[in-house]
């Protein structure tokens, strides 16, 4: 026990005997967060239209939300007098915040960026903001999530060699200064773990050189960065195929900002744990639902009259309250309701595939359920399937 | 009895012996209201924002739906196969739907209107749309209510003496329309309640003619209509002065589109029992509240830093769960959240406003207490006090 005050650890209860999935407990100061689990984003401190109650009603266990967005508006010092993030946003149970890095690359206009950190214009009065490793440490302190992230470079290509090495090494220089700088504010017995981040962009060589560098710090996560943006869903894949399995099995495994049922398949199959991404709230807030037939526009005139529920398998309350003639209704009259709605159901959906996933794990059926729940979902010609999980794969050829 | 078979009965359990206010229940098919009651507006088949869980959650009890929009909009005979409006909106709660009079006099541009009815433009596509004292029944028997009110013609300027002459004889006229057309659809047998509404402006003599009128059939339930428009609050409170205690007492009073707090206090002391208004959603998504210490808005900059709750007396899920900052930061960053929040607690507000009055008159101290109440929340100089019923007034100045 190197570390015996720490509020953190994970248990990894079922591991599949064909894949890389395991279910497990990661213990928090909040309560423990049953994996694989989906994170529900919170960007400014609120899922958009869904109170914590609905939330903990869904299933959902742990929030993210986003540090670049708070510090901006309304401030980190705000939030700690309002009780931190927790009092904050009325949820008690565990809460995620990135570190502002991904944002910072993606939205800002950028001021200058180098080896001490990255100067922005603030997108709400124009200000200069700058952040730095041990800025962001402390930005997130004052927010008071159970886990922190560490600041990375996010690179904007990840199929530019030059680009990418030069964030990945900066990436680890800066978690060098995060670890030293979480320490100094209290460390993990403070209630707040940090977990570092891989980068390395599409390049396998780049991705396991990152998780070396990045597991050579005892923290209690560690996370798969720099997957949501670039070149799509193949280099995302392999991504994750090369630094997941190679990221320590007590730890949990994060992959940032992934996605869509068919990602959470094949990131679990290769050992992921905890997953976050806008998809659910922001598709339903443009009428788009995940259902157990695919993905549905409720706008489309052929739901005018239909009077059974949006997904007959499903059991959210946007399913057993309502038909999809209604929700269509409020789709095209622009209602509040049908972007409340349909993400509820969004997030029921996810929530209830990774509850799933846990299932299966439990009844050691995962490897074979895995395959079955592609060839259901997708189309048996789904490119999911060429990149399952050997084993799994192997047992579909049986 | 006279209609042996009708689900619609009104108690009036107890009265109060200083003023006109009494505390009944309203059987209607899908339950009883306990009132005086207020009922959320849902327009479009909707609350804004705010799921029937949740209204039901607030001690919500019947809702109100518009005829007007739900006619353009998905159409009547779309709500009628989704279920009628208990299934269309899920909500299994008793249900009022307006004429679509109001809105064709007051959002519409007018094409014709004679003495069998209205000739308006479709706000949606610009079709000429007609409506009639039967077809206003007819499409309000397809949607299903509880109660359907009679179609009526709402005088734009309640001090014309001209105009609301004619508005209120074609309402008479309209009435027995109405009434014909209700019987032979089945009536209240079927049930589906007619309501009839007096008119009559700002002119005692023309509301009590109009009471008169409109009592001459006997219905399960009688309105006050025309209040919520022209001149404001004096010739408002004057008309339910005259009209309300002018209504048979063993039948519930509906004031129509009113109002605010202070409104309630009036019209309950002038023995009115039920009441809708778009004022808790509308102020709600406008970050406007009600409170026990005033009208706040939100948006203002001294609540950045408040870890209050909203009204700290109040005990709805905005006020136990959340900030004054965090609602502000809410309203600042234009996140749905502040709307839904906004509109739950003014809803709980007005709930517990007419629960409170339900509670004094049973317990016999409703006279005494709405001048208190009147003193606590408006200034002792408020013109509140000047309309109160007399009997309270008087023990006021003991």
């Amino acid at each position: 026990m190197s570390e015996p005050t720490s509020p953190f650890h994970f248990e990894a209860l079922h591991t599949c005997p064909d894949t890389g999935a395991r279910a497990g407990r990661f213990h928090t100061p909040h309560g423990i967060v049953e994996t694989p689990a989906f994170m529900p984003v919170g960007t400014r401190g609120t899922v958009k239209g869904i109170p914590p109650w609905e939330l903990r009603e869904l299933g959902s266990q742990m929030l993210l939300a986003n540090t670049y967005h708070l510090h901006l508006r309304p401030g980190e010092d705000v939030v700690a007098e309002l009780g931190g993030l927790h009092g904050f946003m009325g949820w008690d149970g565990p809460i995620l915040t990135d570190s502002g890095g991904y944002q910072v690359f993606s939205l800002s206009e950028i001021r200058r960026i180098d080896e001490d950190g990255v100067s922005f214009k603030s997108v709400v009065d124009g200000d200069r903001i700058r952040l730095t490793p041990e800025r962001a440490v402390e930005v997130q302190t004052k927010l008071g999530a159970d886990v922190i992230m560490a600041f990375d470079h996010c690179p904007s290509n990840p199929l530019d060699r030059d680009e990418v090495e030069t964030a990945t090494r900066r990436t680890h220089d800066w978690l060098a200064r995060c670890v030293r700088r979480h320490r100094e504010l209290g460390g993990e017995e403070r209630g707040q773990a940090l977990f570092g981040i891989v980068q390395g962009g599409a390049f396998e060589e780049l991705r396991l050189r990152s998780v070396e560098a990045i597991t050579s710090h005892d923290l209690a996560g560690y996370a798969v960065g720099g997957v949501s943006v670039g070149e799509g869903r193949e280099s995302m894949r392999r991504a994750v195929e090369v630094a997941a399995p190679a990221l320590p099995a007590e730890k949990p495994r994060y992959l940032m900002g992934i996605g869509t049922p068919e990602d959470f398949l094949h990131a679990v199959g290769h050992g992921c744990d905890l997953f976050d991404c806008v998809t659910p709230t922001r598709h339903g807030r443009t009428h788009q639902a995940f259902t157990s037939y695919g993905r549905v526009n409720l706008r489309n005139a052929k739901w005018e009259r239909d009077a059974e529920p949006l997904d007959p398998t499903c059991g959210c309350r946007t399913c057993t309250h309502f038909s999809r003639g209604y929700l269509r209704h409020l789709c095209k009259t622009g209602e509040m309701l049908a972007g409340i709605l349909l993400s509820l159901h969004n997030l029921h959906y996810f929530n209830e595939l990774l509850a799933e996933m846990r299932r299966q794990l439990a009844a050691g059926t995962f490897g074979a359920w895995s395959v079955k729940y592609g060839v259901r979902h997708f189309s048996s010609a789904s490119p999911l399937l060429e990149v399952l999980p050997r084993v799994a794969k192997e047992k579909k050829s049986d």
